[in-house]
């Protein structure tokens, strides 16, 4: 088994601050916070901050200001390091539901961040990035994320396509969301047990080799003259389309 | 009655263009194109722009990238002027099936143009922003839209307490989605005939006086440690629950 990757990430504001400090998987290098402002203020993450010894440094606003402009930090930044890329485990075992997302050709950082958030909200327990057809999992795209990132199972994949054969082995269901005429409308898909939904992004969808492991197409008919649905939108139609059936509501 | 807006927009990049040109209810003052750029070698463009004797001016690529210096162009920026805001007509009519979004106090231009971007693709007949308590309708409102703007009636209210309740007196069911005890499960809520649904931003939810004229209460149950689902992904999962329901899938 391949080493789990350490690398140094850095996040601001308060939500994002805050989930961070709630996880313990990683280690907080240092937390900068600009006196006075909202993130000194506050009640939930002074205790966080005092309970757990975290090296804190309070800087003079006007200082802050100029050493995190550009950002909306809230007051506080913090420079941390740990998993947030995980390893993926053997699913083989385990008969509940189950839900990965994979997320092939996907390529903008604020689309990858609120993937990653709304695939928190909806109960999601993992989602796959191929190495070489995603972009990296950078700041920019934890930043969007709101610190779902600290609570969401990321993991990037060699060869997404062996991946999911490995899946499909371990009784998975393999489940493409791609406009094509063999697919079915995204609700009339069985999305309980054990399931990978993939998605591709907008412009060059999912690539032909993946789709082939495909157990079903599902697609999103769209109502208007436009013909885009924007991928994250698109993720959250289908996560909670999946979250009404397994909670059987209706 | 009130005379309908004009204003001045910008926008650019394939997308937004084409929907922009494929709609007749604008004045397109100038058409910018970058010589040898992607738009400039792009067919349905071009027969567009000639099909319709638009003003447009072609542009070394030099002095293009630095005129549009910042944006993602594609090679293409049009003025334009005319109704992106539209008048509110009378409903009391409309017997079939006619929704109304209305978004009270989101400021983020990104979550304003992604929401009338997925309203376009689920089929949403309008969008109603009060005008004090939402992100004016900005350039950069309608190039998040992709061009959704263009088919979309958006409709801005200088009271949206005083319109729903109009709105219910002609028979629509007004359907509030907030995170509140009273609320139900957001599937459990039926979407058909007519109905307005309004969602509140993240940080501030729906205003009093408005979540006080709703028939129902709608919460999208979170299944994560975050507690923060974006609006727009919000949105998403509700319009395509709304679809799923009035096409009678599953």
């Amino acid at each position: 088994m391949k080493k789990q990757k350490q690398t140094n990430f850095q996040v601001f504001g308060i939500n994002s601050c805050t989930a961070l400090l709630q996880s313990t998987k990683f280690t907080i290098n240092i937390v900068y916070i600009a006196r006075g402002s909202k993130a000194y203020k506050n009640g939930i993450l002074e205790k966080q901050l005092k309970n757990n010894f975290l090296p804190v440094e309070i800087i003079p606003k006007k200082r802050f200001d100029q050493q995190f402009s550009g950002y909306r930090t809230q007051g506080i930044v913090i420079n941390f390091s740990g998993p947030v890329i995980n390893e993926l485990p053997n699913f083989k075992d385990q008969n509940n539901q189950v839900c990965l997302l994979a997320l092939d050709q996907v390529e903008d950082p604020q689309n990858i961040g609120q993937i990653i958030r709304t695939a928190e909200c909806a109960g999601i327990d993992g989602i796959l990035f191929p190495r070489y057809h995603s972009a990296s999992l950078s700041n920019a795209v934890l930043q969007v994320s709101q610190g779902a990132f600290a609570q969401m199972q990321l993991y990037q994949v060699d060869n997404l396509h062996k991946i999911i054969a490995q899946l499909k082995k371990d009784d998975f269901w393999i489940i493409g969301i791609e406009n094509n005429i063999a697919a079915e409308s995204w609700a009339e898909i069985d999305y309980s047990g054990k399931t990978v939904i993939i998605l591709g992004s907008e412009g060059h969808g999912i690539r032909k080799k993946v789709l082939e492991t495909c157990d079903f197409l599902a697609t999103i008919p769209m109502q208007g003259a436009t013909n885009s649905l924007n991928v994250s939108a698109a993720v959250s139609a289908i996560l909670f389309e999946r979250l009404r059936q397994i909670q059987k509501i209706n």
